[in-house]
């Protein structure tokens, strides 16, 4: 069965093209209020391709920002059911003068598709639906049961589709989210992406005397609320780069051998990442390597620090207050929420006499992680080692995608990170560009996705 | 002999307030170009003064700044000559509106002049150089050598006056400098300076990726700049307030019981003082009361501090780099030059792994003290329980005066801080005023000072 459909991807490859060529037409650029009718023309292209390829119940649905598009078929009883999620918006294109070519007007050059949003996302989203359209043309039917969920607002941060998401549980309910927005390490490495960390974001303000003293008439008499300010800091991480907050780590769910032996197989040398980013070394928790520790552990990083006088020359003041923005990444058993107290409370504790502290918790992010034995993740391995000969590495992001953790606890469905992108894609830049043999063979893939989905018992 | 010249002051106080009004109206705000020809005018009244009263040498001495004026009397072979220091240039007048009256045309009102400059510092240069009058007048001669030294920029900063001391060591050469430019804890208690702090002013970059970094791509795998930042911060103070450099206060002159005995006669309750500046409680070095902290102690005052977003809401940045500016005040017997050497050292060797650090020394200020025992010191208490019926309390202060350091540095000169002022003056401010009891009695006390230095033997 798989054979007639693979046929027939191959051969409608050119009319894909020139149908995703339409889509990346549509300038969907979500951040600028002028292309808000753009926006929505792009969703509305998303509607027509459900339909015409036989989705029901499909339209778009309204959000507080930019409308989501939604089609469903639920025709295959007893088999699990996979929510598609991608975006139809784009960034900016600024600085223009940097593109080599219209990032509206799509070209074929050297092997690349080249035009805003290629790779990031309209690219990998279609290989999804002519995917969902081979299968439904040759065979009639689905393996499995397939939601689409597009959002339009994914560059600007998907407030609204992540409200539209909770208010809509029902609606999305799943077994598992297909996600195709991430890239591979290199041209030979395709990678999965199994769990991204989550963050908790704190605003410390530190108040010493009620105005600004100077520094020779009172300096000694008290607790300067700028050096107060670097001991909060400094007490809350030792010099093994460890968390000191009491029970910090214990709900951290730590690496297991496999996951540290997949790691190895893409992590650069550390002294090549040191040169990269212009640091005489790297440095971190005790115990892990770089990869390790980005990827997998809890991270502590000062955003911002303020206070006193910063101008040139000298200012003998002690200023009335200053302050720190401080966030933690969080990695899979961590609940934000907790750690949002547990921090409030050791910088209380340890905040010296003298001063008083304010902490504010601005926002978090729930971490999200698959077990990496989940059928689901399996499933996508097959797929991509059947369709592109080589089985991918199971790899973290030290970042977070707010909308996989949205789905994580708002429909309890892990998200399952299939990308056919690369590094060298120049997403959110000029020149952003997709390959076209992972278009084409993207496509392919999604074929025998959904038939390794479909035979994951549920 | 004294009690002639003293009958000479009485008799002719309302003509020396006459006097002293004509200087006062001379707007001399050394800061504002527009008032450079009041400035300059302002010292033309001094030298006028000092050639009716018989003074040699007199005149204008330019410096890179305004001019200084000078004047000697030295027909006292054997005995000490003194060097009378003080400044004919004023604050601005701003906030003009909350003047009561205008500031430039003093009044007599509720036993005070008002005016600016009738406290800081014409009023009380003008004690001494009636008294010299009174004493020349009536005897023919003064008791001792005396060079008066009055400079026109003060309240900016010294600068060029400074530079002109160090160039013309030989005219200014003097046994002891008397300066009445301070003033008394309260009207019933008078005090004499002995001691002002110095200072060593640092500026200090941490640097670390060459560019700002996504929290979530990158935490974890460096030295976060502005971690680093506090943690060098904290590593310079340890929790009972000392300062942790090596050899920090190997040179620092401890403080006798004599001393801590004088300070005690001035101190206010620290709860008070806590209260009066804002704080939950005053903090500092272990060991020593806040108001031996802020006169006899070296401190450590981060007085700036900066890196990153300290904007609304939050940015999830690793920053390039950060910075920050700390300074200590620095007793007698530290030399801010070997401190300036000691913080870069301990900088450099407690800055932590994986960032760069440049510590930049700003400038420093030699801290002065006169031993409390010092027969000058001893003249100036003489002549103040002499003249007002009580024996001043001596004390320090926090902050620096740098030309002392100037005259102790290039003079090899104790400065004797013999002041008429009241906490109450409101110098720098509006409504500046000068006790008119403290004016006509700082002559008298004038001419029993020049006497009783006249008594030290060389």
């Amino acid at each position: 069965m798989n054979e007639k459909v693979l046929d027939y991807v191959k051969n409608n490859q050119d009319r894909f093209l020139a149908e995703l060529f339409d889509w990346l037409r549509i300038p969907s650029v979500s951040a600028l209020p002028e292309h808000n009718g753009d926006v929505r023309r792009a969703g509305e292209w998303v509607v027509s391709k459900l339909q015409a390829i036989g989705f029901e119940n499909v339209g778009l649905k309204e959000t507080t920002g930019h409308p989501a598009v939604y089609g469903d078929w639920l025709h295959a009883p007893g088999k699990p059911t996979i929510l598609v999620y991608g975006h139809y918006d784009v960034q900016p294109v600024d600085p223009i003068e940097k593109w080599h070519s219209n990032p509206f007007e799509p070209v074929v050059k050297d092997g690349f598709i080249y035009g805003r949003g290629t790779s990031d996302d309209k690219g990998q989203v279609a290989t999804h639906l002519f995917a969902l359209e081979s299968i439904l043309k040759v065979t009639g039917r689905l393996p499995c049961n397939v939601k689409v969920f597009i959002e339009g607002e994914e560059e600007g941060g998907t407030g609204g589709t992540a409200d539209f998401v909770t208010a809509n549980r029902d609606l999305l309910a799943c077994d598992a989210v297909a996600i195709s927005d991430t890239g591979w390490y290199s041209p030979d490495l395709p990678t999965i992406v199994y769990a991204l960390r989550g963050l908790a974001y704190f605003h410390v303000d530190v108040f010493g005397p009620d105005r600004d003293l100077h520094s020779g008439s009172y300096g000694g008499m008290l607790q300067n609320p700028l050096n107060a300010v670097a001991k909060i800091i400094a007490a809350l991480q030792d010099a093994d780069g460890r968390i000191t907050i009491p029970g910090y780590y214990d709900d951290v769910v730590e690496l297991t051998e496999l996951e540290r032996a997949e790691f190895r197989k893409v992590e650069s040398p550390e002294d090549q990442v040191a040169r990269e980013i212009g640091v005489p070394v790297l440095w971190g928790e005790k115990g892990f390597s770089a990869i390790e520790r980005n990827w997998a552990r809890p991270s502590f990083d000062v955003n911002g620090i303020w206070g006193g006088f910063s101008g040139e020359g000298a200012k003998t003041v002690i200023a009335a207050e200053g302050g720190f923005k401080v966030s933690s990444r969080l990695v899979a058993g961590q609940d934000p929420e907790k750690v949002a107290v547990q921090f409030k409370d050791h910088i209380e504790r340890v905040c010296p006499p003298g001063v008083r502290v304010k902490v504010t918790y601005l926002h978090g992010a729930t971490p999200v992680m698959v077990p990496v034995d989940s059928p689901f993740i399996t499933a996508g391995q097959n797929a991509i080692e059947k369709t592109f000969g080589k089985r991918p590495v199971l790899v973290r992001e030290g970042a977070s995608i707010p909308i996989t953790a949205t789905f994580l606890t708002e429909l309890k469905a892990p998200s399952i990170m299939v990308g056919y992108g690369l590094l060298e894609d120049n997403i959110h830049s000029p020149d952003e560009k997709f390959k076209l043999s992972h278009f084409q063979k993207g496509i392919e893939c999604g074929v025998v996705l959904y038939e390794e989905f479909a035979s994951v018992s549920r």
